[in-house]
């Protein structure tokens, strides 16, 4: 195997491990890696102490001689792992005053004073490189040394991306050799990940040597496919077919494939039809459309909505009769249909979907449980209801819900369209 | 230093380590351990093969004798942890009736029928206890021979935190002694790291030995306060002080400790004084009312709210002035004002907030950049308006813009409280 082809990450921050911080830079990079033919084997997370860090990068180094760090490198006092990487390198720091320019440059255009900790952010180990960070004031580090690759990131998100993509994967690239990681995913929804399974059975034997996983997650079971160490083609080829296979067996559960959002799947369907959304929503506060709204350029459908969480706004929003609230409580299927068909005038939208439901934890009974939601869908002349119990805490209900309420409008304008 | 104080985590699956799923587990994991007084020194992320967990779990057995392994514990044939720690331990599988019980019966509930794949669930290592799990259908493992401790948990977040709650956390209490791992959080907001890096000063140097770390994020920078291994009693007079002392120094950025939510103090800010709330948004597109409606009990104040994304709906919904938008702008004081002032009316409520901005990547001009979010806070009578520039990507401005409006929420009301 060509070196660089397997690294290892280490994330440094004592933060990660008592659990104040959500390590969503494993997940950024494992993907990104991944692309760019690069298999991380292991990501070890260590806290702010010297000897942890040190001992981390050292056996990461023993096993795979490429390792990319993310963290420890900002102005504050907590901040250690760039003087831990230079002492077990042997690499004294030295002050680049190129870097410190930098420093200084995106102090002036924030109108900011550096301060004097900032100065520890342009000393760089002898013979490494540094890498220009325009979004942040700590610049990457990629160290080269007979032991091996030490790649030096910032833990902030954006910078350490924005690195990533600009300095380190085209760095990456020109090292190594021309296979590939290459992963397909199939996004389902409504199937449990069991009911899957047996439904693939053996055609799991088929797709080999590419590994199969099951990915349940508040949006459904993703299936995801990987072809390891192959040529770009080769895995091409043998992802296409075993997307075909897979594809044949979950039929009308799949959604999409890969890391597309089946918000963005529903905005382009309107827009193809010329469409416009609009929505109402009471247990899931805004969700929704917060979610549609994630994706640029949702305002060429996207109109707006109500957020109707007091029974009475629903009425007053929305023109939903205060009688149907009364008679059959507001998680119903015509407190839904209401909603829908109300969100469609107010708007003057031609499709609108809406969310009525008991996303806990109290408020629930025996006859309405805590995760009862009913949707409502309209379009002009037409209303619709479907009703679903969600299992999972508050928050993962509410997300199924908005899950919900996509696949609904996603299930129905699949189906006019083919009409 | 007594057993069970120190544990390293090994989170198993493909999937962590290609990206495909961000690893939330382990930051639970952190502080739940850390509370009970467990200090976790490493977490290793491996992929679904033999071998590198074995390693991974071998090499963390030598270093604390306590391992907590997430995930591979489920029905799906990439699901092989179980099988790889009973080999590593020398103890064989066998089949418990009682935890199959366990496993039909959760599937009677939901009315379905178990399949084939689901009998290795009920597989436990000999000696083993296997720790029931009530919210889904794999059981936990706490398997305690000479060499140490493992306990193997299921990936799924709820399922894991279910029995980290009712199982572990008891368990593990029972076996160390009484010293714990504390810390505290200082929340702040609208002060950049290194300017509060400044203020704080050498009071770095007089809260030791308890550290001291900054965590940035699009909801401020947190100063987190960590005692290692004291006396319950002597970590609290310490942290306590250390509270003090930091708290003097950053004065009015602080609005809150620990992992209070901006939005929970705004509601109860708002419960006291027996406001009600409504909203209006434009480019956060609900987010700032799913935030607020993630409180359970927010309904006791909010009403809800206007997702008016078309400015249109602006006009239609709140009753924005088309002429205002004309020559202002929808991204403009004048629009907050007037959107926050429609929101008042239209829900009547008696205090309402808007946020009117460009969240990007498009849309930005020399005069109106990308991040750039007007806020506009009514009440009966009175209106004012705001304006912040974030950096950052799509979804960070609109988070900081929810965050940014709650702050701007929170010092109002603050405010007039005191008056």
């Amino acid at each position: 195997m060509a070196p660089g082809q397997r690294i290892e990450v280490v994330t440094i921050g004592t933060e990660l491990l008592l659990g104040f911080t959500v390590d969503t830079n494993g997940a950024f990079l494992g993907q990104r890696l991944a692309e760019a033919g690069i298999e991380i084997v292991r990501r070890t997370a260590v806290g702010d102490a010297p000897a942890a860090i040190r001992a981390a990068i050292d056996e990461a180094l023993s096993r795979t001689g490429v390792v990319l760090t993310t963290g420890g490198l900002g102005p504050t006092r907590d901040d250690m792992s760039k003087v831990v990487v230079a002492d077990l390198l042997g690499l004294p720091l030295e002050f680049r005053s190129e870097a410190w320019e930098m420093v200084l440059a995106r102090y002036r255009r924030f109108g900011r004073t550096p301060v004097e900790s900032n100065r520890s952010q342009a000393m760089v180990p002898v013979g490494a490189t540094w890498l220009p960070n325009h979004w942040g004031t700590a610049p990457g580090l990629w160290v080269e040394t007979p032991r091996g690759l030490v790649i030096m990131l910032p833990g902030m998100p954006l910078e350490m991306r924005m690195l990533m993509e600009q300095e380190v994967v085209p760095r990456l690239a020109a090292r190594h050799s021309g296979t590939v990681v290459r992963s397909r995913t199939l996004r389902t929804c409504g199937v449990p990940e069991s009911t899957l399974a047996e439904r693939i059975g053996d055609a799991e034997d088929a797709i080999a040597p590419l590994s199969l996983a099951y990915l349940p997650s508040t949006s459904g079971v993703d299936l995801r496919i990987t072809a390891w160490h192959l040529a770009a083609d080769e895995a091409d080829r043998r992802l296409d077919s075993a997307t075909a296979a897979l594809r044949a067996r979950c039929g009308d559960s799949v959604y999409g494939t890969d890391s597309v959002d089946l918000a963005a799947i529903v905005l382009d369907q309107l827009r193809g039809t010329g469409d416009t959304l609009a929505v109402a929503e009471s247990c899931t506060g805004g969700l929704l459309g917060g979610r549609i709204t994630s994706i640029p350029g949702a305002s060429a459908v996207f109109l707006g909505g109500a957020i109707c969480y007091a029974d009475d706004v629903k009425a007053t929003t929305l023109g939903v009769d205060r009688a149907l609230i009364e008679q059959h409580g507001a998680v119903s299927a015509a407190v839904a249909a209401a909603m829908a068909t109300g969100a469609l005038d107010r708007f003057g939208a031609s499709v609108a979907v809406s969310i009525t439901g008991i996303a806990g934890p109290s408020g629930g009974s025996e006859e309405k449980p805590v995760g009862l939601i009913w949707f409502g869908l309209a379009r002009r002349g037409s209303v619709s209801t479907h009703r679903s119990v969600f299992g999972g805490n508050r928050d993962e209900i509410r997300a199924r819900a908005v899950q919900g309420a996509l696949l609904a409008l996603w299930r129905r304008l699949d189906r006019s369209a083919g009409a």
